[in-house]
C-alpha cells in the first residue's frame, strides 16, 4: 500500500507543496512545529534513512540544502534545523524547521496555521527556491 | 575563543572519540538522548549548517553516514535519528541518535550513562567504524 506521503506526491492527498523535481518532492508540514516547517521526501518509498545508498542519501541531502535555503530565505527565523526520525510514518522525510528556540526543535509543541497562512508560506518559500 | 568542541576535538578537554579524519571529530553526546547519541563536528568551527557551501554540508553529511552505520551495527534500536539544531554551541554538530521511541528524537529525556558504559559504547561504534 502507497504511504501517506507517495498519496501526497501523486496529488491524492492535497498538500501545500514548495518545491520539486524529478526525485523529491517537499511540502509543508500540516502539524508544525513552527511556520514553515517543511517536510522533503523521496519520490521512492524507502523506510530508513541510513539503509539508503550512499548516493541516495547524499542526493536527498543536497536537495533538502536547497530546500532550506528557500526556507531561510522566506521565513525570519534563527536558523533552520534538520531532523529525521521516521518512526511514525515508514517512508523517509527530512523535516527543516525555522527555529526560534529548542521549543521548536522538539516535537511536542504545534503551531496553528490558517490554510491561507499554509498558502502564503508555500508560495514565499517556492519563489525563493533555486534548483 | 575556541568553541567547547574545538576543545573537545585539541584534546583539551576528554571525551569519548568514536570516529576521526583530517575534517571530522565524533564523539559521544555527555548528555545522551539515548544510549550511542554521537556528535559529528567539522574540524573548522562554522555556526550554522546551512551556511556551510553545498561542497562542505555534503562532506560533512557523507562523514555523518559513515557515522550513522556504525552506530546502527553498534547499538541495538530501531533506527538511527540525526538532528541539526545549533542553537546552544556555535559550532556546527549532527547529533546521532539510537531511537527506540519519539521520546528519543526529543532532547527533554536524558539518559544516565557511567564512565564504563560510555567507554565501552565509543569502543564498539569506532570498532564498527568503516572509512
Amino acid at each position: 500500500m502507497s504511504s501517506i506521503f507517495t498519496k501526497i506526491i501523486k496529488g491524492e492527498i492535497p498538500s501545500y507543496k514548495v518545491a520539486e523535481n524529478e526525485d523529491y518532492f517537499a511540502f509543508l508540514d500540516i502539524h508544525p512545529n513552527s511556520k514553515g516547517h517543511t517536510l522533503v521526501v523521496p519520490k521512492k518509498e524507502d523506510n530508513r534513512l541510513f539503509h539508503l545508498s550512499e548516493d541516495e542519501y547524499l542526493k536527498l541531502m543536497r536537495f533538502s540544502y536547497k530546500v532550506a535555503k528557500a526556507i531561510e530565505r522566506a521565513v525570519p527565523c534563527e536558523r533552520v534545523g534538520m531532523s529525521v526520525i521516521g518512526l511514525e510514518v515508514p517512508h523517509v522525510h527530512v523535516h527543516l524547521i525555522p527555529l526560534h528556540s529548542m521549543a521548536d526543535a522538539n516535537f511536542s509543541k504545534k503551531e496553528q496555521v490558517s490554510p491561507e497562512m499554509f498558502k502564503e508560506i508555500a508560495h514565499e518559500i517556492s519563489r525563493n527556491m533555486v534548483y
